[in-house]
């Protein structure tokens, strides 16, 4: 049997594609051919798309010109426990890969250990923290030898897509912008050594970096492609790129940035770029013949609570849960006028969109995907205050007592909130200056925390930088018989970013009163909004105009009715509401904040059903009634 | 062969004296007899003495009117590393107690993974920190069975001298006030049980907390002793403490606190009390019918850098080398005003001082001991850089490599210095306000480092909290080949008090360039000031006027000659140095510093030899020349 294999190949500075054709039977390659390729790529993330739309979204990049599909391989998506591997749903990376073959389009794969990716831990699963002894995107054996297990699952299941297999899998990555932030190039060297002499991967590893020559140099690894990330000034950082490299290096862009993110706090992180802007400096891209991944084309939800943080010594900034990130396809796979303008770049380019596939759509794809809109707003009918329901058999089984506090990661919990509770001996001394002398600290709280004493809210503490001791400013008295301590702990989002690169949540060390007195025996409530724990919720009534008391964290819960079919995308929108989490038939949608700039959670339609369907608020402050759907992200700006 | 063995017995409230007379052979007591007990006891911690001293000053205690000495264990005194034990010299804890039993006193020995004493982690190995996941003071096993193993190999050399079994160790202490600053009643009693049953320890032991109801209930251990430690208003504390216990409970002082400890600071932690003030107070303890420990009678010093520190959320203090702590006896053993005063309260009590002891003294012992005296001044004579140093052979062969910052734990050092030092890659990138656009970050620093680059001074770092990210203020350049950074890490003493326990020394994650370039690879540099480093150093004469430029530590070296015996002791005066270590004939004799308050060193005579003497200053900062040797503490007031 003839098959078809392609290598991607290096040649007079540019890449070309080597097609072959390879007679298995006869062991010999019975045509071999060389052309010009011009990679035109968008970039999407399948852990962050629902999988009904990965055709949607792949057709659509298709059809703006692009001839090939990037991803990210995020590995706590695929190893969410030691050894425990999951490819179902949205981690059926195998199932996105062959859309993109169906519709004949390239794949470059990022396969690293990290992945920045404004993702939990920078896609490193969160179980690695378990042993404060290790060092994340190092050297350390118990990284390196999780690394290697990750590589070894990982590639098995990619390889047989690689295009010198015949699959679509054009390229790869060596780890993730490596030189612009660390600088161990034995580190870098031992990871390609593996992917090419262990694992026999064949194609090219890009090797992204910031033009810069410290960079450069601090990320230089033999045998990999350097690639350039950046979002303007094409023409001049390609001629770095080409003055800066001894050997005639390609030019290639692999982040060539549409948009941006946005972390909670009120504000985007810089302010929206015009179509006409990004398309002028596409153009100057394509222009200076370089090659392009467009970051992204497509950017998805962060789903689940999933969504990273970047950490600096004075600072803390969680990612908000829409990855909308101003891409040419917006959070719900709706084109947006950067789509014209690239598409229209593009063109100019010689890159026109292939000819339509087949109709011959996969199982489970939802073709075409309606767009978002509005459903009639509902009002909350239930309530469960989170401190009632600790004691009932979702919560009560799954407490975990240790004579001191436990790390979220050691408490095997990935995302989300932890409850810490403990007893406070009294009574407060009598002090000189008044009666109220003590305060509660958290060494070291990650991130933030909601306390009360004896059920009753005391304060809302945060971590306001790379390393600190939260410490009440509110001071309190502990009655001669003790009181009962509650500290509900929210993990905002690990780190995806250094140098904050070992970001343990949760407490990670202790508890004390006053300036000095530790608390021990802890009780730790994992709140995973499993359906376990949500079926075991005591639900009371929500009478009209009865909410309950201000920062008593508690969940809410309505239903509603979706008569009609094709069922559509919404966005949920909170308008009173404060903070919490969404869940939708028990899909955990992320988080919402009304300091915003996120105003609106995606909901996909994949998560709703025909007839009745139920939506539950966790509400960590103060709730309102309403729950209103609209047809688009609102966002502060 | 019969035999006298006695009990400390609670008897009516109060402690008596159990004696029996027990004849092996006929395996029966032949006699005994019940007394009435006022304990009066001394404290002084023999690994803060040279041994040769201890015999004088037991007697000195003895002869102010104490029936005994008390002493804490230091765990890392005797367990320098994993399971290698030490008994000799300042460790030789036997030594210690037979020449307490020679003078006919009795012994209160407290033993505990955990002392406080402002001594370095509180006297827990520094090795225990070398596994980041373990929790000192608590039931984490990897703690727990390595205190069962000191408490093993530690009781096994008291038990023989137990009062039970003949010998003068009457009572001991579980833990080391617990309740003041930790509440897991289920570790306190595990170590209890393990004493009484597993080691079968006879011996009361008494359970130190300060006056408070919520100390009271969280340090309670059913089988202890409940004592107090405190300074003032003895009997309105013993009132409390009669109140407060169900049982009837004796009235026990275990640490009246007879003066303070100092930090590096400039001044004093609290003004001194008078000796009139302290004997009022003593005298109110000994009026209530209670029994005291002096804290201390004789502090002496934290000799090779082991002093401990207090750090608490916000500021750090690190205890200084002098631990004189304004005791009867000075830290050169000398009596002072105290003495005399606390002296006549005791007689007053009926407390006088029992006969001399015959004059058959015991081998090492210095009898009598001369006073402190001045010597000539001296000039140092020769100079080595440490910068210089690195490449010799004391130096390079014990050079650590790693691709991360190790802690100082990691690398197996437990005092002192530690140099770190990488590369830095170039260059710094051109920036739009200035040219210097580079800080360096350190997370965590623990506690101060000099930082250098390419060996020219750059700037020193303190940690000024519990937590925090330690940053240049001075912006700097890195030219295109990069640069050299060595950062000289001083470990100023872990700490020895709540709630800052786990006091990892060193660099504990990473140093990073701007925000978050990463450093990797490091070479570690172990200072540890031993023989084979001291006698490696290569030595440049010091010429008139001509002192290494600023900020360049540095060895200085000077010989005397001391031709006259019997050698007194000295205090070793650098007033125009700035800060580092003194080393007198090999002898470490700690930490200097012209902040203050101490101002001079404590040179015992035992480390002196009659004929030639070398002294060895390591300064970090600005050298002096001339040594001055005087004849007392120096203390800023």
């Amino acid at each position: 049997m003839v098959k078809k294999r392609v290598q991607l190949v290096l040649q007079d500075g540019d890449l070309f594609l080597q097609t072959s054709h390879f007679d298995d039977d006869a062991l010999r390659t019975s045509e071999t051919s060389m052309a010009p390729f011009r990679l035109l790529a968008g970039a999407m993330h399948y852990f962050r798309i629902p999988p009904e739309y990965w055709e949607d979204r792949i057709i659509k990049c298709r059809d703006m010109g692009c001839n090939a599909i990037e991803t990210y391989v995020a590995w706590n998506v695929h190893e969410p426990e030691p050894d425990q591997w999951t490819f179902e749903g949205f981690a059926d990376i195998v199932r996105f890969v062959k859309l993109v073959e169906k519709h004949s389009l390239y794949m470059i794969v990022r396969v690293s250990p990290y992945i920045c990716a404004e993702w939990d831990n920078g896609g490193m699963p969160y179980w690695l923290l378990r042993d404060r002894n290790v060092r994340l995107r190092s050297r350390h054996p118990t990284f390196q030898k999780a690394a290697k297990n990750f590589y070894n699952v990982v590639i098995s299941k990619l390889k047989p897509f690689f295009a010198t297999n015949g699959g679509p899998i054009l390229a790869g990555q060596l780890e993730n912008e490596y030189g612009c932030t660390n600088n161990d190039s034995e580190y870098l060297q031992a990871h390609y050594r593996y992917l090419r002499d262990d694992l026999g991967v064949d194609i090219p590893l890009f090797n992204g970096i910031w033009a810069e020559d410290r960079f450069l140099k601090a990320g230089k690894c033999e045998g990999t492609i350097v690639a350039l990330n950046f979002n303007d000034g094409a023409a001049d950082k390609f001629s770095w790129l080409e003055a800066a490299t001894s050997s005639s290096n390609p030019r290639v862009c692999t982040e060539f940035w549409v948009g941006w993110f946005s972390a909670w706090g009120g504000h985007r992180y810089k302010p929206r770029e015009s179509p006409e802007t990004i398309a002028t400096r596409f153009d100057e891209l394509l222009s200076a013949k370089g090659h392009a991944i467009l970051y992204l084309f497509h950017g998805g939800t962060n789903f689940g609570m999933r969504n990273g943080a970047n950490i600096r010594a004075d600072y803390c900034q969680f990612t908000i849960t829409s990855y909308d990130y101003e891409a040419p396809l917006n959070e719900a796979g709706q084109i947006t006028p950067y789509y014209a303008a690239l598409q229209e770049v593009a063109k100019n380019h010689g890159h026109e969109p292939m000819p339509t596939p087949s109709v011959d759509v996969d199982v489970g794809s939802i073709l075409p995907v309606p767009p978002p809109k509005s459903y009639p707003t509902i009002q909350v009918t239930s309530q469960a205050l989170l401190l009632d329901q600790l004691q009932r058999p979702g919560y009560q089984s799954k407490v975990i007592a240790s004579p001191y506090p436990l790390s979220m990661e050691e408490c095997h919990q990935a995302y989300g909130y932890l409850l810490y509770r403990t007893h406070i001996p009294g009574p407060t001394p009598p002090s000189e200056g008044g009666n109220t002398t003590e305060t509660l600290s958290i060494n070291e709280l990650r991130d933030r925390a909601h306390v009360f004493l004896d059920g009753s809210y005391l304060e809302t503490l945060e971590r306001t930088a790379g390393r600190c001791v939260a410490q009440t400013s509110n001071r309190f008295q502990v009655p001669p018989e003790g009181c009962q301590v509650d500290i509900l702990v929210e993990n905002q989002g690990r780190c995806n970013f250094p140098p904050f690169t070992q970001d343990f949540k949760g407490i990670t060390e202790n508890v004390f009163l006053g300036d000095c007195f530790v608390l021990s025996n802890w009780d730790h409530f994992p709140l995973s909004f499993s359906p376990e724990q949500l079926g075991a919720l005591e639900w009371s009534p929500v009478g009209s105009g009865t909410v309950p008391q201000k920062n008593q964290p508690c969940f809410f819960r309505a239903t509603w009715d979706l008569p009609t079919v094709p069922l559509q995308d919404t966005y949920i929108f909170l308008p009173q509401w404060q903070k919490g989490v969404v869940l939708v038939n028990g899909f955990n949608l992320g988080r919402y904040w009304n300091k915003g700039p996120q105003l609106s959670l995606y909901c996909p339609a994949t998560v709703l059903v025909q007839g009745s369907n139920e939506i539950i608020i966790f509400e960590e402050e103060a709730p309102g009634s309403a729950i209103r759907f609209i047809d688009a992200l609102e966002m502060k700006s």
